[in-house]
């Protein structure tokens, strides 16, 4: 499998992150979403994923997955064990609903191509955009301090689906200088998430395609 | 079971569609976007889901679910009959991934309350919204016509978790009047869900708290 990717991305990294954890390895090729106007926006990404987002996964046969979720659920059914959902469907309601609060009412609102669209058709500044992200992330993270248990990770003593969506969304809170001290649930669990292994692994700094570019990617 | 629903919210749109598709029967309780400032604002509800945010469903010892599609994944579970989600890894991945094209990429962007901070505080006026509006809706669109195969439904002869998710942006973009005529294949998806009595049962105009109410809800 072949896994397109992009160090900074959210999506990206909660996909390496699953990746990590169930052990599964895969072949990356980089999409840069700054150089160039974006690799995403090239013909040849955007025939494997029209949406023009990464990250995407592009099976031996040719079929590609896109949507981080829907390919760590793809991944769930692929190696079962360790378990990124679990078995009993109201803890897997919760997991999902948490890993959904992020996924669908939080990162995509801080996401590159709505913070240029800001930038560019409203012509918003640099404190808008701040207070932008701020109050996005915030929210988001208040309604998942809300929504999860820590022991430590967001559903007990293993990480899944939450913890993975919640790990990318704390990194981009820390990028971006949005304040953590109102939610001590999150960050019990990013504290144990940065100790753990497949999260060191999975994270934007440790990839291969890490760089210094400028700009703010998503 | 008890469902917070809204008539015009197309996350509880998507549940109510499940729920019809399934053939479970639940009590309702109606949660008014707009009415007194917001119901989903107030500490009764927020009790419930701290997201403040339709659908959430309660179970009967007093658990309640949140975030549409978690829902949706935990009525498969509990009658897993007709599939909503296909048993086939790759065809379940790239079903999930059209509906969170949807629900993560389309829909939070042009919801309510990030109309209402366009226009309280980033200062935008009508056009400006409808603008924005459009740009947003039209991208998601355009990505799910490159995503789906419909047949006549978007991955086969009978709905599932794509549909669920496709009915209610097609309700949303024919309400602020975004044009679907680059997009021949949802126009098919959406010709075979407005025949189909489940969807015909969920939709909007035919919930008991469908009103007039002015203004712009999601």
């Amino acid at each position: 499998m072949l896994l397109y990717d992009y160090f900074r991305s959210s999506a990206a990294f909660r996909v390496r992150i699953a990746l990590a954890l169930k052990g599964i390895a895969v072949e990356r090729r980089f999409v840069h979403l700054l150089r160039g106007g974006g690799e995403q926006k090239q013909p040849d990404y955007l025939r494997r994923n029209p949406q023009g987002l990464v990250p995407a996964l592009e099976l031996d046969d040719g079929v590609v997955l896109t949507q981080s979720l829907a390919i760590i659920e793809y991944l769930e059914a692929l190696k079962p064990e360790p378990r990124l959902i679990p078995d009993d469907p109201v803890c897997a309601a919760q997991s999902r609903a948490a890993a959904l609060a992020i996924a669908c009412d939080t990162h995509p609102l801080g996401n590159l191509r709505v913070v240029s669209y800001l930038e560019t058709e409203l012509h918003q500044g640099h404190d808008a955009i701040v207070n932008w992200r701020t109050h996005w992330a915030t929210l988001g993270l208040a309604a998942l301090e809300g929504l999860i248990r820590p022991a430590p990770f967001c559903f007990g003593r293993e990480p899944n689906i939450a913890d993975i969506c919640l790990a990318p969304q704390v990194f981009y809170a820390e990028r971006f200088g949005v304040p953590l001290d109102a939610f001590p649930k999150l960050r019990t669990v990013a504290a144990a998430c940065a100790q753990h292994p497949a999260f060191v692994a999975a994270h934007p700094a440790a990839q291969p395609d890490a760089d210094q570019a400028p700009g703010q990617a998503p």
